[in-house]
């Protein structure tokens, strides 16, 4: 519970209205009571704004005339609001410290001010930095190094052997994994996910990286600063991926590639090609009803043969003139 | 061990044969003995019928005279095989309770009849309703509530924030999950499968839905009643899907969408827009051998360039009448 | 620490210098300095050869004229490098025994040479053969057989039910997983990845198969020996997969399929019918900008109507012979 005008000062906001207005919390315009924060992010809500309940709304200067109740002004509400759901989230961090359900080696080190979850996994010689979160379930294997402000949620698991082998007639000979897992700062990891460790050099994923639910990593990859990463995507080993990408959900990309910084790839697009220029990038087929679909997938195991038919159409096109 | 007056009884089904027959179990029709129970579900296995070992069939009436055993019918054969599996399953469901190397916080409320396996973990204000099973090193986050009659398989993630970022120049700010996730009753979710909490709602499961392994459901996403979701299947955050929809393995869908009821995505589909009309939809291209595939994919990228090499084509022959 | 000798004869190579030489590790011939050794294994880096600092190079003796430092030659020296790793692995395998922080039940059988990690569970029945490594976190439900040699990595989940439901009006009806799951020797698991029992018979994964992180495979399946399968692969119930095949990353199968040995299927590929040629197998289009991609995939939805328009010019075409 915090008043607007406490709002305003730990958000670093101007605000008009009732300094003493009590606001238990968030919620959207439509939904929002008089003791509840709202957000207008686009104009596209401005008739919600103009219906809401809301105590008080954060929202762009432009709009402030059309806001039927207090308000706050920011440069860019979405990211106030984010803010705004740190301050109102109710809880302290974790207390720091080891949970007694979890397991941690005694080889490993653990920041004061770190806090590990019940049935985490912290192996031997893994460092955890200050202020990092290792949650329920999530497993830091051997020689780890997860750097400071990091979050790694249930069940992930940083470290693991990479999946290199070779073959010796139709058996596989393993490839050690003698390279660790550096993880920079400010690194948060989704549940289920799972980066593994490199093989002769470190998998590296560097500050600021944002990793979604089940995202794979595999073996020597690098991840620049800032790249976020959408859930379910795979990225197969040795690929290296620039600073402030954004790969969206079910996205996979094939080993041994390069792509550059400021690269957006939309959703469960396969790259299989390095990308050197920043941009957008997709794969996929859109969706249709399947029959329409059926019907259309069957042409494309024909569309060579089309492009060939439609050669020799033009072909003919082309002599008519002369024949004539 | 059944005999058949036994499963009969408790199937509610009527018999013809020996009442007094022992079923130790249930098998294939092709691999079934003399003590094992079988079922025929479709016409396409009579000739597996005629020649089966079994020692007892559950069929529907109209395929009753061509079997060669003793029988039982039902109307729907699938279904009464189903109920089959539970009453030959043999071992009674797991001691109600919490297993000794589980950890569940001292304000989570766990109903007596449900369990908590070994090295689960139930957060604290978590609530696992009557004969609710949560399963080895499954994860269930700080006020996750779960129905009743749920189970949660193996290192499921029910309840971690929700992937939600703004942008600060390069940075990116975290919108923490003030909301929570809340499962209805009779709802199983698979091995790995991650749900993820609200941003200032709920995530919403209905009663009845049944998700299979490694599927991802991002925040504030509400799944409709008896909704099933094969493995793998992605949907990204605030998500809508309505009730009795199937989505096949590997699916994906983008968030901020809205599927109506009754609708079934075919395997590895990308949904990128809503759904008003009830119906089966798709996307992707046939699988054919990788020479034909490549020759085809290629043209891929030339099919806009295609079509209007089409459209000019039909252009000059249409004009061919004025010319001639 | 190894000398040139000593690794010479560890590996059964014949080398070509300093038996003496002290090598402390392995690294690419970019980065390897004179106490480390270095691996050629394809012509392609030859200038890297020439260039290399390391203390010695494992490779082909066709390229050991071209060798500015000490050698090792090797008939194949990408599987010399995998041996190498294990040699400068430089830890011992983890000491056998059960980690005070794992859970298993009193009617497993963990053989004597075997691992279980921290917070890893092994339910009732489950039998751990010979060297086994079951990571932390794991879970090996009941009655699952690990042969010998394996590697089980942390978070996969061994045994959980299969996703088999028959329907009743709308509810669901779950089919009970009276089968197992039964894994050979020598088979390595991925962080994450989940293996359902089977419905009656056995889930069966034969000797020697290989699976990357976040693989998911269904009740009933069989997978043959020595198939290698990568990360984020989905292959759904009931479906035969023949040995020494190699599915790439994020593959999908749809169930009740057969496929043959020898069969490769490219990265994200839906298998949609069975395979009975050996041979390479692909779906899915080309990677693009978005911007051509959106115009081409538009077309897509058209490509019937195209293939109609293609035909009635050739109709066309094939008339104007007769009319001249």
């Amino acid at each position: 519970m915090y008043t607007l005008g406490e709002v305003a000062q730990r958000l670093g906001l101007r605000f008009t209205g009732d300094a003493s207005r009590r606001l238990r919390g968030l919620a959207s315009l439509a939904t929002a009571g008089p003791d509840q924060l709202s957000f207008l992010s686009s104009a596209a809500y401005l008739p919600q704004l103009a219906a809401t309940g809301a105590g008080a709304v954060i929202l762009d200067r432009a709009h402030a005339a059309r806001c039927p109740c207090d308000y706050l002004e920011a440069e860019d509400p979405y990211l106030a609001f984010a803010r705004a759901t740190a301050l109102f989230a109710g809880r302290p961090a974790p207390t720091p410290g080891v949970h007694e359900a979890a397991s941690v080696a005694a080889s490993a080190r653990v920041a004061a001010t770190a806090s590990i979850g019940p049935c985490a996994v912290v192996e031997e010689g893994a460092v955890i930095g200050a202020r990092s979160r290792v949650e329920a379930g999530a497993v830091i294997c051997r020689g780890v190094q997860l750097g400071e402000d990091c979050i790694v949620q249930p069940n992930a698991v940083l470290g693991a052997a990479g999946f290199g082998y070779a073959r010796d007639g139709q058996d596989w000979v393993a490839i050690h994994s003698l390279g660790g897992l550096v993880v920079g700062d400010r690194v948060a990891i989704g549940a289920g996910t799972t980066i593994d460790r490199g093989t002769l050099d470190d998998t590296v994923i560097a500050d600021g990286v944002i990793i979604d639910d089940q995202v794979h990593i595999g073996h020597n990859c690098r991840i620049g600063a800032n790249t976020a990463i959408a859930g379910c995507t795979g990225i197969a080993g040795s690929t290296v991926i620039g600073a402030n990408c954004t790969l969206a959900g079910g996205v996979g990309v094939v080993g041994h590639l390069e792509i550059c910084d400021n690269v957006h790839v939309t959703a469960m697009t396969l790259v299989t090609h390095s990308i050197a220029e920043p941009g957008s990038y997709s794969s996929g087929t859109p969706v249709t009803d399947t029959g329409l679909w059926r019907r259309n997938a069957v042409r494309f195991k024909q569309l060579d043969a089309m492009q060939q038919r439609l050669r020799a159409l033009e072909h003919n096109d082309d002599r008519e003139p002369d024949t004539t």
